[in-house]
């Protein structure tokens, strides 16, 4: 089977803690209880402005896919698991409803960016295929994003496959990076199973094989005289290999009627050589051969670079981007908001903490984004339950900082749009997959309704997500109601101890 | 086709420049070109005092598989490379030769982990692939194997495939974490597809989906009397959650003739909540059951919590160590050392480098440990070159630091062993793959060869790793005559600029 298909099985792919608790709410009457999760995250990685959505294709696909081999039953068994469980895992056939965020869309803390609506044992399970497929896309599309950025319009490829944090992380990876606007990648697979557009030329060890750079130079040009791009850094980059490469471009390439493409730098300061680079290449004739330049770059690295005026065309990022190295992490989670009660009314539910930031949303929500009919900016998100009525966009609103509900601000002339689509109907999908380069086109479109104020790396503004104020009631009541009953019950036993 | 088969095929993994070089080799004369590849690190991750190589596993088996389809040969002409290059790929057979390192063995920066030798074309290719493998694997197994040191003997369990980067990263990096001295992983798929033991009961959204926090621990308990581990911090730790988890398992564990496993604390203060938990477990008679804490771990926090005398018996640990937060990427390179001459004659080739650092050993070598006979504990380590004759371990051997060469040793009484076995020969694989218990035994026994003073965090010794007088003379007089000709030779072109 080819990789990168949407024919592999991930169903196994889930914490054991799914499937106890998917043994445990058959046995205790749950089978049928229909119950409501968000998928959210609370913080922006490298302190940005927003972060960006991606992953869903693979979730898609690994919910289209969601059954249990015998050999899946079998190792169960051997786990102890009882026939009613292995019954039901035989019989699964996923049937939930899946709300979300399309792929490319900016996101903020705090609303949910996939709701789903089903039997709690089957939206259960599907936790942590959902929320590892969605945290390390959208990392890597947040991160790439802001290398892209940087960059200025200048061209970024992803370069990082041997310090990825695995196959998938390598190719999904190159994914994430193109939908957020990397032109494309040196991971050949990324290529040849998705469509990602894949590039490369040489490494240093091409250069070394050969007695001299020079015959190195002449040896690849013969081979590829269309697409020359030399590799100018081995020995020294100004004193040979942009020499070296200056006379193969003549020597080789121009008398078989092409013009060379590019050198790349891969080492030494990357802004003083591609100045004198540069200065060279054009003296030569060669204002057209652009210069790649790579070596542990990221964005911030990238703007001091073009600050200085750095004659660099293309950046090459590795292991910066492909790991999100500053912050590794995307912080996605997947929250119970609603659950039936007992005469199977959902009701909304809420997670307590003594962390205020962690408390969840309760309920199941539709969320909105509100642009202005102006100038087609983002002004706001703004989070309703499911059976509030639409929001009325021909009239002004008035939002709130959750967080801080002083914070009062009337939004006028704006359009009302749902920020999700519904994705699976009863385990239906029901909506076309968009190709990954319809995502990156509409992802550049939706980076540019935000302000650049949140576009910012430091101290971005800081987006509004606000809640109607039925839910915000809702989260209220429901923080009153819900710690206490628990301890009360408790304290019979160990009154001693309080 | 299940995950983690052995069956997958990674050909396409690769840089596309790999096969770009391929295709301009063949066109250059080189088709049959000898060379020699090590794979090698520079710097340990987060300042350690050594790093655990894995991986290898996954590096055989791609090697094993590596073959092209029709659809990948489809693939490279419509990219336009030659039908020499298809014809090439078509028929492709590795026949290199490879030696490594055994997996879980502990390694140092600037000694051959891998080398590889054969046909040019083919050892280069195989680059991208054997690096991510590696280079990811060794990541999660060196920072694993520093949880569990700061565990002091105490259970850590791998926890955080949500967070992983990509479903390899998360059943990979629950095998490198379970090398490491891990006890066990949330991840089933690492469990059913590749034997690491995995365990998990409850999330909070159990808990929120019954009436009260007791119902829910009854209800649980009723489903795995046997088994009975309770998340107890839903509500309130001390409360509620530890005294319903006493209740329920007095009202239902004790009854049916069990005793309960654990209860499972998840945020507020570990060193604090566990302690008073793990009074009012003893009082309540519960001595035996374990207390589980989870809640952004990593060896610092660990070592702290244990400073403070916290009562916990089990770390869950995710995000922090399967992406190797503080410090996400392994740096491994891939590099030519050697490659024959127009007679065929295999010619030591040396990467020169601004950075001294990043300068290369040359030549086709083999590593040795040097342990002492009188404890066991590993001396140093010292790289020769292979047609040297091997190293007579009965008589003292004086040894030098390359990076200064003034400091030198004399070492005596120890046994040198060889660091690499060979794994292909010609292509074929010749020696088992131990099984992932029997790797984690042997990297047990591994790391107890190292002192103490590698072993800590801060600032630990550094490990020597020695060259021969012969390899490393062979480094200076290649760096005396490498850098020269090339720049003489382009001289001529651009005397102005220079």
């Amino acid at each position: 089977m080819s990789e990168g298909s949407a024919q592999r099985n991930f169903s196994m792919l889930a914490d054991f803690y799914e499937f106890t608790m998917m043994g445990g709410y058959l046995e205790s009457g749950h089978r049928d209880t229909v119950a409501v999760f968000d998928l959210f995250f609370r913080r922006i990685p490298d302190g940005g402005g927003f972060a960006l959505f991606a992953g869903l294709e693979q979730v898609v696909q690994y919910l289209e896919n969601l059954s249990f081999t015998q050999e899946d039953l079998e190792y169960f068994r051997s786990r102890g698991f009882s026939q009613t469980f292995l019954d039901y895992l035989r019989d699964f056939h996923f049937c939930c409803d899946v709300w979300s965020v399309p792929e490319g869309t900016p996101v903020f803390p705090n609303e949910p960016v996939i709701t789903i609506r089903g039997p709690l044992l089957q939206a259960q399970l599907v936790e942590t295929m959902t929320l590892l497929s969605v945290n390390f896309q959208s990392l890597i599309a947040t991160k790439a994003n802001r290398v892209v950025r940087a960059s200025q319009g200048r061209t970024v490829v992803e370069f990082g496959s041997r310090r990825a944090q695995g196959v998938d992380a390598a190719v999904l990876g190159a994914r994430a990076a193109y939908i957020a606007g990397c032109a494309g990648t040196a991971n050949t697979m990324a290529d040849s199973t998705l469509g990602i557009p894949a590039a490369g030329t040489m490494a240093h060890s091409w250069v070394q094989v050969f007695d001299t750079e020079y015959d190195a130079f002449r040896a690849y040009a013969q081979a590829y005289p269309d697409q020359c791009t030399l590799l100018v850094d081995t020995y020294n980059t100004l004193r040979s290999g942009i020499p070296n490469a200056i006379r193969v471009f003549n020597e080789v390439v121009l008398p078989r009627g092409y013009r060379p493409v590019a050198v790349r730098i891969d080492s030494g300061d990357l802004a003083y050589l591609s100045k004198r680079a540069r200065a060279m290449l054009d003296k030569a004739g060669f204002r057209d051969v652009k210069i790649m330049a790579s070596n542990s770059l990221d964005e911030y690295i990238i703007r001091d670079l073009l600050v200085q005026n750095a004659a660099i065309d293309i950046f090459g990022v590795g292991e910066n981007l492909i790991t999100s190295k500053s912050e590794p992490v995307f912080g996605g989670v997947y929250k119970l908001v609603a659950s039936a009660d007992k005469s199977g009314v959902l009701q909304p539910r809420i997670k307590i903490s003594e962390t205020v930031a962690k408390i969840t949303v309760p309920g199941f929500k539709r969320p909105y984004r509100l642009y202005s009919r102006e100038n087609g900016k983002a002004l706001a998100d703004y989070i309703a339950l499911w059976e509030e009525p639409p929001v009325d966009d021909s009239r002004d609103m008035t939002i709130f900082d959750p967080h801080a509900i002083w914070k009062r601000k009337t939004v006028y002339g704006y359009v009302a749009k749902e920020l999700q689509v519904q994705v699976f109907d009863k385990g239906r999908r029901c909506c076309d997959l968009p190709s990954v380069e319809d995502i990156r086109a509409a992802c550049a479109a939706q980076v540019d309704t935000l302000w650049e104020e949140s576009l910012r790396f430091e101290y971005p503004h800081r987006y509004y997500v606000d809640l109607s104020q039925t839910l915000w009631d809702t989260q209220q009541r429901l923080l009153r109601d819900m710690s206490l009953p628990q301890v009360d019950a408790a304290a019979d036993i160990y009154k001693e101890e309080f």
